[in-house]
């Protein structure tokens, strides 16, 4: 279609078409606002950020250090699956959790992202299909238009706490050209972490139709109720092979803007082709690397600190949440977000008319309207994303801006009607 | 046929197979001898390393100095088009160039790999065609395969002195498919450097049958000969909305393992799109954006400094190997590289002797086959590329050591072929 416009018009001044990737990328829900919060700050209103998984505390002081006393006189590239030094910090971090990796199963990755970007290529060909349970981490949306597969969802609901649904209904969604299950415990962004019962089940699904298992375990250290750390992809017996576990280091160390993560797989055939990807865009940061390196020497006090300090923000949200007249959500047991169903015609029309139109006290809040998290259309209308990562003064006020918000879109709502 | 012959084993243990990309990406000729390296190296064997473009010379104090005091308590995220320090780094760089730009012709990405990566997927589809002058960056090859775009390759020839062919030899591979042509100038692999006259046929071809021009500048300080920086694809006239500039600080500023590069462009639809590529893998490295914001200040006098380095590490590569008896090379006007053909039978298995079956005092040298700086196949068999990267005095040995290798490699092949 778009050829032969293009073709119908070679000799004229049409500046050259796009890509249909360009047209059908889908916003981030978590990012696209961003122009109206620049407009809030423009008029002088605080603008408190519930939008993005961004952690504000503090990164370990080892790892900081080693990021100020970087050694070299100028930023050579590393290996492209990793810094030696890097690699050794995963292996010598997963061997704490009871995993013996060798080299060989650790891809150093620019993130998480590229850690999702790159299993996705190396596994999967254009037309693919994946299982994910909705709602997701918006940005596999993405990824999956980059690399040319289909993510086919598969419905988990608030009423229900996130429990994936029963086995069948899984099961259903398989075709002749599905080749994996995505999953992500602790849960971007539903909070849900899965039981062993419910491990188990993915494990035998996905030996019995020989599909990969591809593990989100970003938010691993982020459990706050039951054993933490979650339990790993890594443990289901059987599936070795088959499994590709996704990791960063950005909200263990709140290192997010490092770049710094990881595919994890003991099939030695993903690793060598994540290799030839990988050394095609040559190597992760170097420097960041150097400075992520301390993973494993990080106290187990810092991180238990961390998850202190976000269970006690968990509690504040859910709380406030809780109260509002009309608003449905559940108790999130791990990560640092909360899916919450809203009293709104649009949770989107809502989002726009917090940094648009409304203040209080000289603040306003961003949230991530949930749509984005589905790839069923309609579906997270209504409902917002709320990352729990201020502190827990700027928390309290955040929710009261969202409640009052709330009760001001709603009037505003109304006057609009009779008018 | 993979999807059939995995469908039959449904109920067995077989794994389900890779990607087909996996299989076709190209192993970089860069690095694909590591290992062969790495033994030479357990055999306590010195690796001179001419087989990869890392600079071995200081980067510049000021970004250092960046660097090490960077003053966060945490990484943060930070914009996914780039912080905005970094930005405006970029902008008062290529105003200080002669092309004033707006912010939103400046997207910063994770090094030149993400901007060349990004670019193929903003504007080209799966099955589109590239023009290519070859030999090319070998990369280009993987970021082709991830994007499912064709190159097509035009070929430059060392007798030539790898000029551009004349205009009806690149417009007869034009097809309804062709989207762009992507260009590199001061080259990599040949250290060619575009003509002006080279430029205004480049951009009338572009201009009249409306492609894109990708243009690769990463070494456009690098000039030995004539005016520097080289000339840029943003001063040809009528073609502001369809170019793209490829940029990085990797060589500029002596940081190939920061990750920091940018994609260039006055068509802001193509940064649009880009950003929403670019939001789905959040940012690019938060720390070394801060260090290499520091671009427009680096003083002139540091890049005269290290023009000078390599243009004398240039004049000792094109000496040594102009002496060699069967070897053809063209003397580079910019980049760090130099392409000869060599009397050997085959590149890749003369750069295996050198690491594991020769020595010269102790040292080899590592160098890259250019089999994998063509797309056509058989092309560059019998070719390398020298990356003059090392300091004279190691220049000098590894170039010692190739001439004394080749020499022991005919022997050795001479034995051989008579037992």
């Amino acid at each position: 279609m778009t050829q032969d416009l293009y073709l119908d018009k070679l000799e004229g001044v049409t500046i050259p078409p796009l890509s249909e990737r360009s047209r059908v990328m889908p916003a981030s829900p978590i990012r696209r606002l961003a122009h109206h919060a620049d407009r809030a700050r423009g008029r002088g209103v605080q603008v408190l950020h519930l939008n993005i998984g961004q952690p504000d505390i503090e990164a370990p002081e080892i790892v900081m250090e080693r990021l100020r006393s970087y050694p070299g006189r100028y930023v050579p590239y590393g290996p492209s699956q990793g810094n030696v030094e890097m690699v050794e910090g995963f292996r010598c971090y997963y061997s704490k959790l009871g995993f013996e990796l060798a080299p060989e199963n650790i891809f150093v990755t620019t993130g998480g992202s590229e850690a999702l970007l790159m299993t996705f290529l190396t596994l999967f060909n254009p037309g693919d299909e994946i299982l994910v349970f909705e709602p997701f981490y918006t940005n596999y949306n993405g990824f999956a238009v980059m690399a040319g597969v289909r993510l086919v969802p598969v419905l988990t609901r608030c009423e229900d706490g996130y429990k994936l649904p029963p086995r069948a209904e899984i099961e259903e969604r398989i075709t002749r050209r599905t080749r994996g299950i995505l999953v992500c415990s602790p849960n971007n962004p539903t909070g849900y972490v899965f039981s062993d019962d419910e491990w188990e089940m993915l494990g035998d699904i996905a030996r019995s139709r020989n599909l990969f298992i591809i593990s989100d375990e970003a938010y691993r250290e982020f459990v706050y109720e039951g054993p933490t750390p979650a339990r790993s992809a890594l443990s289901l017996p059987g599936l070795e092979q088959q499994t590709v576990v996704v990791d960063s280091v950005s909200k263990r160390l709140s290192m997010c803007g490092a770049r710094v993560g990881a595919m994890i797989t003991r099939n030695t055939d993903i690793w060598k082709a994540a290799l030839k990807i990988g050394q095609a865009r040559l190597c992760a940061p170097s420097v960041e690397q150097h400075a992520a390196a301390a993973l494993p020497d990080v106290p187990a006090a810092y991180m238990e600190r961390v998850r202190d300090e976000y269970r006690r923000r968990r509690d504040l949200v859910f709380e406030a949440v809780s109260r509002i007249p009309g608003a449905v959500c559940r108790r999130p047991q791990g990560a640092f977000y909360l899916c919450a169903e809203l009293p709104v015609d649009s949770a989107e029309s809502f989002a726009i008319f917090l940094l648009e139109e409304f203040s209080l006290e000289g603040a306003t809040v961003m949230v991530a309207p949930a749509d984005g998290f589905y790839a069923t259309a309609g579906r997270g209308n209504t409902e917002i994303r709320i990352a729990y990562v201020l502190e827990l003064k700027e928390l309290g006020k955040a929710m009261a801006v969202l409640q009052a918000g709330l009760a001001a879109y709603a009037s505003a709502r109304e006057a609009s009607r009779k008018t």
